[in-house]
């Protein structure tokens, strides 16, 4: 991970290129942004797709060009070696259940309501929105239970798991949660906003 | 990982279970397989809910009491130092990547149509069972280009990524999935299935 800047894909409002932001933070690494303004083209375009097959965001750029997609994978290849992912096999897999959990149950349950409130599309997709709504609450519920017992997801120490956890259950007002209910959750994006490697989805102002 | 049996508790349907089997079967260690028969009350039990915080399977125990959740986290817990998980950091992204994609969009995709059929709650889910067969469709396209140009989804090797991604491919048709139109789809499975570690969902019969 030496010999130049990495050059990170990403749009300004998405919560999975967010996470690769904090995580560049946390490591402390210099970074090139290339900020996408014309998404519908450019995940279109051929030469993007030979860097992101899926055609989307967050795609991370290494120095000898390969290219890096899935925010999961990125986190890893970016933790792999310090703190925030566990050496230990059996520490390492309890990061790793929170974070395929994140990108399987939490994810979706969050933002999807944010991003049908974001584009306008909340009344086309009521009914989805109130099973998503539901399904959110259940997860933050889970979250609470365990936050009320620890600090972080995985004890006592800031992990991945909550780098990644965190990001949507933070933006999840947005899409219409109520985070009043969940005070150790509440605790917990408090502490992590605490960090001093910690920056906020957008720039004040 | 000495000392004792692992213990896997299972349902016989699940894919995600049956993907820890078979990478238990490609590491060929032995394991105590338990199998669930009243789902619904084991997983609202609280000694169940102590191994498995989300209630539900597939759930590794380690010799030392560990309980390992999420298919994914297991996965890799087993995969650690074999040539299923590169130890190259740029390779494992890539396999990671495709671990994070099966569990994020493939599975949703290809798994809940099969479930509503095999629940009978087909015609109560017939809008979101369109969109998923759409979905799925989008993801069996994409697997099948990457495919046509290498035999394994990380090149020319069998890795982690297959053992994941294949499992609710090959399931894909209980939930009404055509794979005629995507040979190396089809190539690629029949490539898995002659493994010799590889075993099928249910025994014959």
């Amino acid at each position: 991970m030496t010999g130049g800047p990495l050059r990170l894909y990403e749009l300004p409002l998405s919560g999975n290129c967010w996470k690769i932001r904090l995580c560049l933070a946390e490591r402390g690494l210099p970074y090139e942004r290339v900020t996408i303004r014309d998404p519908e083209r450019t995940f279109a375009d051929a030469a993007f797709r030979r860097l992101s097959p899926l055609g989307r965001v967050p795609v991370l750029v290494c120095p000898d060009g390969t290219a890096l997609w899935e925010s999961g994978a990125i986190l890893t290849w970016l933790a792999e070696n310090t703190p925030l992912l566990p050496r230990d096999a059996t520490r390492r897999a309890q990061v790793m259940a929170w974070l395929f959990w994140e990108q399987a149950d939490l994810s979706p349950a969050l933002a999807l309501p944010r991003f049908f409130r974001r584009n306008g599309t909340e009344k086309a997709n009521a009914e989805r929105m109130r099973a998503l709504q539901e399904k959110g609450r259940a997860c933050l519920e889970f979250l609470d239970t365990y936050l009320s017992r620890q600090d972080y997801l995985c004890g006592a120490a800031y992990t991945l798991a909550d780098l990644a956890c965190h990001v949507y259950v933070m933006l999840s007002p947005e899409g219409g949660q109520d985070l009043a209910p969940f005070p150790a959750v509440r605790a917990w994006l408090e502490r992590i906003a605490a960090r001093q490697a910690w920056e906020p989805l957008l720039p004040a102002g």
